[in-house]
């Protein structure tokens, strides 16, 4: 399927010769700045620290962070500063190229438990490599190292196979996402033509995702088509992604938007100013509980009282039907400066006690429909979910 | 009755010859400041930045800020730099002194319209100066006018006896505040003492009223009765008055608190860490309808939803039985850089657009019991609180 991103927001990933290049969204909106990434530790860093984040560009970043150039940074001579370890491109043994491959799996994976697509999207990396190399039994596992090896004939052929394998299988990756996203799009567009007034909070938009975004991808299909579309935008504390990021990419497609508090909600549905909430998903249970950004839980149970719909809009890879229920999901804790200060302003008194979880868990009855690229699933969960 | 404020938390208002100290809210928790308002011009400043805010605080300080020295600022010579009127205390007609105490309660109580014990105080004040003057009828209204008036001997008895009968009238407000505040308290002791684990929002504190808060009363009374209260905060955006206001007295006063953004109350109370919201009122209609920091609406539904009481701590004079019910009520709307920056820091981008209503409106069916100095009242309203 073709697919297109929303006309007017840069690229959030783009991979070329052993480097990630990603749209550093923690500068966003007053800078557009890139982040070229040719170490893991500098992928981690950039997951860790929220440069990319929204669960399918995680992915999609980790997938081909496992194949950057270097695992450590290097000194001017190109050498390593620790280990003086050569480019995973140029590892000679396939043996060595697997472990270096699961360590680097590994460390990538820690950088945000909640994110299942991070975990996903390694492990379906990881799976491709086995398969590779089992397609791989006719060529030589390993050959003499050599002092001084000359990489284009060195005969490392399996290694050589075995990356652009698995670039092509994190191309995949993205390119499955991107015709997700649009196919969410279009599930969820019937949605937006008769519920033109959304509220949405986070950011599960073009920047969450390789294109398009999944929330936000019926308001771009319908904006696109002629729609009066108008979307109330959650500052979501305490990150600010609706500030920031949402209010900034549906701005520059030209999309209607009111930012609002997250305290303002409540408010803004009681007046009659809203259709229906469509947010996006980190993990989904297998009975249908949504883990999402903070704050989701609170506009579910608004969406509730006020008999309004609440739509949770994700690609299938988010769907974990490997976890019963939201109980089983661990909500991640953030640092506390997050919530006591304000980019460098701190807004409590030095010390005060902090609790900051980074989600919230909805559970399947405050939820609407799910809108996947497989259509709109609805309730009662697991059936649909699980069986599909 | 006897009243002392919560154990270390400055004063937020004091009044001393001419001169309103008020202790500026916008600059904590980060610096204890105080600003001397001797103008009604930078008493209505004050009140409209939120210098003093806090629907009895403001009552309070527009009371005493009828009685301030001078209307406008003055040169260093005392003259005033537009008007060269003179200092209120020193007019000698009571007419022209009935005037000025009008027009300046007009300027006061557009300051924050929502705000009803704003116009409360100011017509207490204003029907105290009628009955005062009634009361006077022996005194001469005017004396004839002197180039250099000594004000001791002026003869401008019925102006002098005004201001001093208003000063008492202020001094009777913000007493009846203290008292009514530590019969708040003590009415919602026993609410603490079965849910000892409260959250709350914006602040209803000390810094809100005159001494030891409506909200958090009967918190500081079961803190100093040996009740183990730990407090939620909500940070409660757009103006953190939770993070920058609740967050510092609370722990000044040795209570164990946890901050948290607005977005956390439902995680939090979804994994049973809440007992009961307590939050204060800016103004409750006839029917019980609460007008309160915008947010508030959310937390009544969230308790709703989740089983837990919520409840409203104010005054007896924040029932205003004038207003039948909350869509009487004006929302205000605020700035939109409250929410479109937070200090100097932009969050969004440029020019985007924004909603920022002050305030929302909590139907009196989400209100499991509203409580005041005249006991802890109970629905179904308005029979019980209209027939008081």
């Amino acid at each position: 399927m073709a697919t297109e991103g929303a006309p007017g927001v840069p690229k959030t990933i783009e991979w070329s010769d052993g480097t990630l290049r990603l749209l550093d969204q923690t500068r966003l909106p007053h800078v557009e700045e890139y982040v070229d990434c040719r170490t893991v530790t500098s992928v981690y860093e950039a997951i860790r620290t929220l440069r990319v984040r929204g669960a399918p560009a995680i992915g999609i970043a980790a997938a081909y962070g496992l194949l950057v150039r270097d695992t450590h940074e290097q000194d001017q001579d190109g050498q390593d500063q620790d280990t003086h370890e050569i480019p995973i491109q140029q590892i000679q043994d396939i043996h060595v190229f697997m472990a270096e491959l699961h360590r680097r799996a590994d460390y990538l994976v820690s950088a945000r438990p909640t994110a299942v697509n991070l975990a996903w999207a390694i492990d379906r990396m990881l799976r491709r490599a086995r398969e590779i190399d089992r397609e791989n039994v006719d060529v030589p596992k390993s050959v003499p190292k050599s002092g001084n090896v000359d990489v284009q004939n060195s005969g490392n052929v399996g290694v050589r196979k075995l990356v652009g394998g698995l670039e092509a299988e994190a191309g995949r990756i993205y390119a499955e996402d991107a015709a997700a996203c649009r196919a969410i799009g279009e599930a969820g567009l019937e949605i937006v033509r008769s519920h033109p007034h959304v509220l949405t909070h986070c950011n599960a938009g073009a920047l969450a995702v390789s294109e398009l975004g999944t929330a936000l991808a019926p308001i771009y299909l319908a904006h696109a088509g002629g729609i009066d579309v108008h979307v109330f935008v959650d500052e979501t504390r305490p990150l600010l992604q609706g500030a920031r990021l949402t209010a900034y990419e549906l701005q520059r497609a030209g999309v209607a938007i009111t930012l609002i508090t997250d305290n303002a909600a409540a408010h803004v549905m009681s007046t009659g100013k809203v259709d229906a909430v469509i947010v996006g998903a980190d993990r989904v249970a297998a009975s249908g509980d949504v883990a999402n950004k903070i704050g989701t839980l609170n506009l579910a149970i608004l969406c509730r009282h006020f008999g309004l719909p609440f739509y949770v809009a994700c690609p299938w890879s988010t769907i974990d039907t490997a976890t019963p229920t939201g109980a089983g999901i661990i909500v991640e804790e953030r640092p506390a400066a997050e919530v006591s200060s304000i980019g460098e302003t701190a807004t409590a008194p030095p010390g005060t006690p902090v609790f900051n979880p980074a989600f919230d868990i909805t559970p399947a009855d405050l939820v609407t429909a799910i809108i996947t690229e497989k259509g709109v699933i609805e309730p009662p969960y697991p059936p649909k979910l699980a069986g599909s």
